[in-house]
């Protein structure tokens, strides 16, 4: 058996405004893990791009997590553990590099140990350290993704538009932890406010599967959780507008942010000059990319 | 210009389980109304079927409400209006009788007035009258429905889905007017639960958009307006588990009750005999009919 493997994993955008924990896309954008098994104890890890410096190379890391769940549930186990990451999806911005993370190590581990995992058990090993399946399925599976969770198990549906669009990815300079975007949700909400968001999100996925994105305009709307997260995002109303204003179809929060993204069919450079001069106005440097719907998920390259 | 008109409107079944106020399907059960205008003073009403010597014939009748509200918009009135209505869709049990009879009378008035209002301007009049636009919005398209509210517009995505499937109506012997149903919903609600709806609704659309029908198990599932209502409706949650075991994809409330619909492929008969017998071991008589999709919404006959 090959004791080296490489994967390809896209980033991914979650929540597309009313989807909350739900609805995810893979994106044009990636990260390459080259994982080498021996039984020579020790990890070892190299990081360009992205987190170079930042990411910790001991079973904290969550590649390595993901590596050792694999070798725990197959019984096949190395001591040795060797990383190469090159990663282009930037950390804790809202573009799932987390969730990347762990389907890499899961997918590179599960190659290495003879592929005893179907994709499902993927899913639900990726989920259970993730804490929620709308980054990690599309991460997976590619396209676009709606996930739930019963009784423990993660189930989706995954589909491709009949149409093409981009998206427009604005990626401050400052990162925003997950955790720190979850604790600023509520308990308990409105019933109105659930009822706005029923809505909306059953008009996105029906927007998305059936190509009417002019409705992506109202699709995207949120109650849920975009406003209780503008405060720690500075500007954020401002750009989402400056995008619509620019042309985009719609806009929303990436993930818990702080990256924000556009829905595009036409003038994507000017909606992310657009909505990156809105973010400079409140004193944030930001940068962004136009990137398109990925379509296979993780691969072994 | 004529002063006679005939319309065909579906029944429609909202709600579908999480989709609450915003997803609804046109169904195969149908009512007729034939319109007549003329310049003498006078409100004439015959009905035969479902609602006879229940329907009132004055101005509180909806039907009527929409006829007038057609003359005031297009300036053009009559002072006699004469209704026969054929009614197979039941009064008050979830199955958009009322949905039916205000888009019947907009769409009758409409033709005799020289056509002057498009659908969409029905379908914001139709949802002024009844409240809420999941069920008027079926009524008018046909197929399957996503409607929004925005500023006093309604919005909505038509769409039919790329497979075929049954629904299993079963109808109870008792009505429940929709306000009442209304009453017992809470006014703030876990956010956990609004989560929860948000993928099933967007799982709903998803499985209905693409055919992938099996999810629709899953898809069905709410806890927004179901867990609140089943106090009104006897033997309500036994009903649905025998649906599911009988073979049904799944099953919920038809708007807001009594009607429990289910989703079928095969076995609609065994699936509707199952439900009938679960509701009657709850002392509630009850009848059932497997519709299809009804594809074109109110038309001209």
């Amino acid at each position: 058996m090959a004791n080296t493997v490489k994967v390809r994993v896209p980033g991914t955008t979650a929540n597309c405004g009313p989807g909350f924990d739900a609805v995810g896309i893979a994106c044009t954008i990636y990260n390459d893990l080259e994982l080498t098994v021996s039984q020579e104890a020790g990890i070892s890890l190299e990081v360009t791009g992205e987190g170079a410096g930042a990411i910790p190379a001991d079973s904290s890391n969550v590649v390595v997590k993901a590596i050792q769940m694999v070798m725990d549930k197959t019984g096949q186990h190395y001591k040795g553990i060797s990383l190469r990451m090159k990663n282009n999806i930037p950390l804790s911005r809202g573009l799932g590099s987390s969730a990347a993370a762990i389907v890499g190590g899961l997918v590179a581990a599960n190659e290495l140990t003879g592929n005893r995992l179907n994709k499902e058990t993927i899913l639900d090993m990726a989920t259970a350290i993730e804490g929620h399946p709308d980054n990690v399925a599309p991460a997976i599976f590619g396209g676009i993704t709606v996930s739930i969770m019963d009784s423990g198990h993660a189930h989706y549906l995954r589909f491709l538009p009949p149409v093409d669009f981009s998206m427009v990815a604005v990626i401050p300079e400052f990162n925003l932890s997950t955790r720190a975007a979850r604790k600023v949700l509520p308990v308990s909400i409105p019933f109105a406010d659930a009822v706005f968001n029923v809505s909306r999100s059953a008009l996105l996925i029906g927007s998305l599967a059936t190509g009417e994105l002019k409705l992506l305009l109202h699709a995207l709307e949120d109650r849920l959780h975009q406003p209780y997260r503008e405060q720690l995002i500075p500007g954020m109303a401002q750009v989402l507008a400056a995008a619509r204003q620019a042309g985009a179809l719609g806009a929303a929060l990436s993930g818990a942010g702080p990256c924000l993204l556009a829905f595009t069919t036409e003038n994507s450079d000017e909606v992310g000059r657009a909505m990156t001069k809105a973010f400079e106005i409140h004193k944030v440097q930001a940068k962004y990319q136009v990137l398109k719907i990925d379509r296979q998920g993780a691969i072994i390259i």
